[in-house]
């Protein structure tokens, strides 16, 4: 990569009822972005957004981003209401259900890039329409790279446009049950392989509480989620692992297989501590000491010293 | 631990029917007894079985469990019919449910140790009724180190007895499933300090795919499992990783810890070869080479350079 470490994340801004063994709780900062560039934050102090937001947003979310240094220059504010996500956990925290979504302005979002976005060096497009995941590239000037997300919805009703996106994109974080049902194959390793043919060539697979995969031509990485005493709300880990991860490459400034190693540990401490808290308040007011000291509990958690067996 | 590193392994030697995508396998050797004893006899050459089988069992497996230098003294053979357990995987070979299980001669399972089986280094209660593991218990002379597996059927139906068992335990080596219904708690973490508070010092706790986790004194250790691309039959997986496990304890003769976190790669290497076949016949034919070949896999699988983040 070129010594321009900016990161430009489009995706959605959001407001989210969360239900679950904590009660309801209403109108919470979310949304794909909001745990994204919060997340990689830490990591570089050039993080934009691109979304858009209704009247309904709270001017206050919008200069915390700005106080953690995010350019909040590309999202826009229309009149209408937020996209707004109404969820239920079981008390597993783990199986959840959607109760609602309201779009909003959200339905007639065109990302557009200002002349400052489009030099960008890293760009991730959140899960959105692959048409618009299409057109952001479009309009950046040659990043030297382009990660994405995207979501069943977008691999069942969308696929033609998907699979353009997927042809111009390097790396692709999703989850499980989409690589599945992107590669139509169960076997992970299978449907990676698959996957990778489609242009990606670093594939990232989430897997909740069981961590996450690295697939890449230097082989398979597994990174464990760091098991937790107190989970509240896992909404966001997803993303916050996203940011980490790209904040991270940022950070890093190269591709080498050890930095993208580095920045799946990364993006299990930042999932790692989304989770503890709701919306994006336990990645408000971290510090380097604390992210670091996350980073010595993944080396204890993960750490063998290989006895050889001799045999 | 002292010199005795013997291995004692009570538990099933049966016959299994599984059914699933590679279509329906009748009369496969099966029982976790057959498991653990042929992935524990890579790691020392003092295995013994304690179990019984009905007329049905081919003499062969027990001249295959000879062959790999398993002290089969303790099988006993009973008129009757083997344990017989007949099962059926769904295409994820994930998913399965029980279409019948036979007790056989193992509903009057007495389990009986000779006397050259009392001095034994470690035992290993496999899945039966608790009151039997503690009977087994009783009849040891006082070995350095027990191990026990369980299951929901006796945790919901004889929890005094497991509750006894579990005092005299050193190492207890469950599902998720089963630690979060023996401590009736789903958060893992909080699961495995209400176990460890039972008797077990040590804690494994096991995932499927998703790898096991180690909870001791010295913290947490996750060994992820390693991805395969092709996965035939999951049973045995379990039995293979204790028996790679306590194999591994018995090779090296202590309970540091890098050698616990070392026996959970080692199980982890043994589940891989198990599911890859159907019944044992992934674990019949392994060299020390490809053991080790398999632990370089998980190194590659698992290692990171931490660079330190400098900020």
């Amino acid at each position: 990569m070129s010594s321009n470490h900016s990161l430009l994340v489009v995706g959605s801004v959001a407001l989210d009822d969360i239900d679950g063994p904590y009660g309801m709780q209403r109108d919470l900062l979310g949304g794909s972005a909001s745990f994204f560039a919060t997340a990689a934050s830490y990591f570089t102090n050039s993080v934009s957004i691109i979304a858009v937001i209704g009247e309904d947003m709270p001017q206050d979310h919008i200069e915390f981003f700005n106080s953690r240094g995010i350019d909040t220059s590309g999202i826009e504010r229309k009149s209408g209401e937020c996209f707004h996500w109404v969820g239920k956990y079981a008390s597993d925290l783990v199986t959840r259900e959607t109760i609602d979504t309201k779009l909003g302005v959200f339905a007639d979002f065109k990302p557009s890039l200002r002349d400052a976005h489009k030099d960008v060096g890293l760009v991730f497009l959140g899960n959105i329409d692959p048409s618009l995941q299409l057109d952001v590239v479009d309009q950046a000037n040659n990043p030297d790279l382009i990660a994405a997300d995207t979501m069943n919805f977008w691999i069942a009703g969308n696929g033609g446009d998907l699979a353009k996106t997927l042809a111009t994109v390097d790396v692709l974080v999703i989850n499980d049950e989409e690589a599945r049902e992107l590669a139509d194959e169960h076997n992970l390793v299978r449907a990676a392989e698959k996957i990778r043919n489609l242009g990606p060539h670093t594939l990232v697979i989430k897997r909740g509480d069981a961590g996450a995969l690295l697939f890449t031509d230097d082989g398979i990485f597994a990174a464990p989620a760091l098991p937790l005493e107190d989970v509240r709300d896992p909404t966001g880990a997803g993303d916050s692992f996203a940011g980490g991860f790209m904040g991270y490459l940022a950070y890093a400034g190269n591709l080498e297989p050890q930095t993208i190693r580095m920045a799946m540990i990364t993006g299990s401490v930042m999932a790692s501590f989304c989770v503890e808290q709701f919306s994006i308040d336990g990645l408000r007011n971290l510090t380097p000491e604390m992210i670091k000291q996350r980073v010595t509990a993944f080396d204890h958690l993960t750490a063998y010293d290989d006895i050889r067996l001799e045999f």
